[in-house]
Order: C-alpha cells, then structure tokens, then sequence
C-alpha cells in the first residue's frame, strides 16, 4: 500500500490500530519501544516521534520512567478541542457557550430521569451535595460543578453527549469566575430541584429544572455583560 | 517565570501568543525559522518540534518549500476532537450523533432565520441547489450536504455551533453511507423547505422543516440498525 502521508502519521495510525485491534483500555500499557518498533517494523525515532502525535491528541500518555500508556484520561479529547482559543469576542463566545447548554443540557436531563442506574442517581446525590458543601463553605466549587453536570451527560446515555458536555463546560470555566454569592444560592436550589427530578425518573420535570437553571446563569452572565 | 511543562510545549505557547498578539489571519505565514528561533530565543530544533505539535493541532500548516502558514482550514480544530474513534459501538455512536443533531439544530435553524443575512441566504440557496444537483445526478452528496448544515449553524451567529455542526456531521459521515435513494427524495423537499423558511425569515418554520429533515434521518438509521 502506497500513502501520501508522512511515515510518522502513518506509524500513528498504525498504533491507534493497535489499540483497537487489542481493545486496549484507558490506562494500560503498551509494550516497551524496543518491542513496538519491531512489531510496526520502523526505525525508534520515527516510533517515538508517532508516539508524541499521540500524546498530543491525548490518546497516549508518556509516564516518564514506567512507559507509555492508553490515556487514562479523556481519551482521544485533545487540549482545546473545538478550536476556541482563536475566537476573539471572549463575552460573545460565552453567552454562546451558554447558548449551546440552554440548547443541549435540558433535553440531557430528561433522558437521565429515563435512563438512570440506581448507582448512577446515588452518585449524582453525591455530587450535588458537594457542590453545596463548597459553595456553604465559600470555596470555589468549578469542577464539582462541572462534575455535577457531566455526570447528568453521562446518565443521558448518550456517548456523544457524555464527551460534549465537559469540553462545553470546561470552555465556559475557561473563561469566566463563577463565585458569585448570589448565583451560588440559585444554584443549590435549582440543581436540588434537578436532582430529586431525574431521581423520581421524571424527565419533563429534570428538563424544567435544567432549563430553569441555565436561564438563571445566562441572566447572571447577561448583567457581567452589560453592567 | 518557571515552569513544569516541558520546553517544546511552552515554546509552543509561545507561538500561540504570537499569532494572537499580531492577530494574524488563517492563511497568514509566519516568519520564517530563523527569524522565529531568534525572536522566541530558542534552537530550531526545538522550535521546529513546537510547529509540529501546533501542526497536529490544526493551529498552524507547513507547506514543504513555502513555510508554516496560520491554518486556513477550521483553524484549532484537531482531528477526531471529541475522540470518537475510541467508541466501540459504531451503531449506537450514530444513533447518538443523530440525537444531538435533532437537540441542537432545529434551534440553529430557526436562530438562522432570524439572524441570517441576505449574502448568507443567497449562499444556502447555492448550496441548496448543489445538494440537489448531486443527488439528481446519483452522486455522492456528503460534502455538499456538510457545507449546507455548516452554513446554517453559521448563519445562526453562535460561534460555538458554527464550530461543533461540521465535526459531528463528520463523525457521521465517517460512519454511514448516505448515498441511499429513497432518503434522498426526502433530502431534496426538506431542505428546499429549509432554505425557505430561513429566507422568509420564519423561525419556527424553519426549526420544524429541520426537524422533519432530521427525524426522517433517524427513522432511516433505525432500519438500518434493525433490519
């Protein structure tokens, strides 16, 4: 087989094969350089090279010293995934990233109120109680919320969903500072009402309480704008 | 300033700030590798790793004997960015896609009818006509069809959707064959009701003609996936 790819690109292709082909999981680990270049059949710098392209799409991860490993984390989401480091008006990118969670998240919701495990709902309570502990406690509570959040993609059953919504969520972190007292009380409220929703298997109810707190975000986001 | 990131990424960063201190525009060039190794008071060879990390980011292009260029094509967007090539199930992936599709672009739609321009309406109606030509031709269409959804999630002046449609319509179209002659037809009429109720600009007829269009989509995946 002839390509008019670069040889790297192809070694890198040929080890996401591998992966697969192995059903290799997050976390574990590839055979040593040695071995790996023999089995692919090319010289070790070019394999080492390759094995850079992955980690920066963040399907390896290099652990200096123990080896190469299948990314443990987000696998296969690469650092700034939707290319919005380029977007200019820093204000309008988040009251579209705040657009797009009004658009997706309320009909996320009501998918998790039908799909939720018993062991998912108890996690979800779990969450929900630490993002009011941090907020009582006047910490800064991002990632559990982001956390909170995701975990409602996930329980969704959406696999596209589940990928989306941190990437979204973790945009909008990017660029603004959440602790804000008067919007910390709406949310202890609102996800409450969110989570006794999706609980009770009740999905226009896990849809309202959703919509309901997106709607209070983006008025909150509206007065940073025009204050 | 100190740092734990390893040179090449911080070198990297660095390029990074470059391009957006001087804005420069997709398809501008950089300086050239001298010039750049001087200016970030690093060695070629490590800036020249930097430019390949950027390259694989899609943030930057190098063409062979003509330089490294700010990238002209979806500038940032790496490939595969929300790392859908590790799902497993392909079948349920593209139910998936087809879900997020129906939650966000009836609302992209009717966002484009209100805010569309009369060039950008004379543009879908290009595209439109494209679509249909092809179709009638028994040709292929994906491409035609990816810049017509494009189009309008631009039109819809939300950034973030004028980023997200085209990487889940590629998803899509990495998975199916939509050369089907029956969807086709449907093809034709739902997106000539489209494109006309975005040019009157109608809202809410163009939200329902998008998701006549995609629930006519997903009833054809379910035969595929059940048959």
């Amino acid at each position: 087989m002839e390509s008019s790819k670069p040889l790297v690109e192809t070694v890198a292709d040929q080890l996401i094969e591998y992966i697969l082909k192995n059903e290799m999981q997050p976390g574990d680990k590839l055979p040593n350089e040695f071995a790996l270049a023999e089995k692919l059949n090319v010289g070790r710098s070019t394999l080492r090279e390759a094995v850079k392209m992955l980690a920066f799409r963040n399907i390896v991860e290099v652990r200096q010293g123990a080896g190469t490993f299948v990314s443990a984390k987000k696998l296969g989401v690469p650092e700034d995934p939707l290319g919005l480091m380029f977007v200019r008006d820093q204000k309008k990118l988040l009251y579209d990233l705040l657009e797009i969670r009004i658009t997706i998240e309320p009909r996320l919701a009501a998918l998790a109120a039908q799909h939720g495990s018993q062991e998912a709902i108890a996690e979800l309570r779990e969450l929900c109680d630490q993002v009011e502990q941090k907020i009582l406690a006047g910490e800064n509570h991002l990632s559990e919320d982001v956390a909170f959040h995701s975990k409602i993609a996930e329980m969704s059953d959406n696999i596209v969903a589940g990928h989306l919504v941190p990437i979204i969520q973790q945009a909008i972190y990017l660029f603004i500072d959440v602790t804000n007292r008067r919007l910390a009380s709406e949310t202890i409220e609102t996800h409450r009402r969110l989570t006794e929703a999706i609980s009770k298997g009740d999905p226009i109810g896990a849809s309202d309480a959703m919509l309901l707190h997106l709607i209070y975000n983006r008025n909150d986001f509206e007065k940073l704008r025009f204050s």
